[in-house]
């Protein structure tokens, strides 16, 4: 049984290595700016519309796969914050998320020909502390351009753990794949062994 | 100021190191097996009384120093599971949890001069699905002596991803420290930049 992730996202490969399970990962080709800016739906939708949309931009080359899609939205206030693209930008998130809860709303599902078979959203919600701009600065020189990859300008699992008060949530939906719920899908269909 | 964290855990050591806090590691020389079996108290004040004994025996060499010390216990129906000591035993431990729910309660402290300054404990509650004997088998070929050190038998960073149904509580705690209140407090002495 041909097993693939759609997603070059490091921390979701390591993921699946690290828990033993054996899949192809294949980046999508997927326009997600274009797809969020039409985009009218609550950001749980938006999620698993962009999950969607790259399991299925991979499945049409491989019709007889497995194919999981993934994506992760940080929503503050309302407001979804994409990856920063410089660390000018990360700081400018980091002063809004300053202070207040925001959630990480991660989506996945798997597709095989077309059809999507299973569909997942999961929500964890966190509270940065309030941030002194020397904080701010101080994390960013230290952290460099590894963190434009991160929603949020945070690693939880590395110096990102100073910025926080307070983390609520599963552990492998923070960090980009609600895995439990999938394997378990998984398993069902009996792509895992038991 | 000098921050010992009175610990040898692999997990613990790199969970600091990731999150940027400098600290000395160094390993108390205490006789947990004793101290376990001649406590009457409930889990959750057991963990607190590993967890200072820990940080009081190394202290003692330290006196200026702020000593980390921690302990995380596994908890089914009761039952206190220590790490297993050959993979016979961590079979039967995973026979014991399969299909059932337990809790990993951590215990954290920071001494000074003999005084403890802060405690803070935390538990999460995981799930273990229905285990038959042939997966119990091959995830132990896979895994390996590496797991005899992992209290449960698992390593949720790793394989034992595959051992879970449903995992609820905080990502530090599962790792064996509750790193965000620590880090509060550690703050509130000045020990860490704001």
């Amino acid at each position: 049984m041909q097993l693939i992730l759609a997603s070059t996202s490091a921390a979701r490969q390591e993921m699946f290595c690290s828990a033993g399970i054996e899949a192809q990962f294949i980046a999508s080709g997927v326009d997600e700016a274009a797809l969020k800016a039409g985009f009218t739906g609550p950001p749980p939708a938006l999620a698993l519309a962009l999950a969607q949309a790259k399991a299925r931009s991979v499945a049409q080359a491989h019709p007889g796969a497995f194919v999981i899609g993934a994506d992760q939205l940080l929503v503050c206030d309302g407001n979804i914050f994409d990856k920063p693209s410089d660390l000018a930008e990360a700081a400018t998130h980091l002063r809004a998320l300053s202070g207040r809860a925001h959630e990480l709303i991660t989506a996945v599902c798997v597709l095989q020909a077309g059809t999507v078979l299973w569909t997942h959203v999961e929500s964890a919600r966190l509270t940065i502390r309030p941030l002194s701009e020397a904080f701010i600065a101080s994390y960013l020189a230290a952290e460099g351009t590894k963190i434009l990859g991160c929603v949020g300008a945070y690693r939880l699992e590395g110096l990102g753990a100073q910025l926080f008060e307070h983390v609520e949530g599963d552990y492998f939906t923070i960090l980009g794949l609600p895995l439990l719920p999938l394997l378990g899908f998984l398993r069902g269909l009996g792509a895992l062994a038991g």
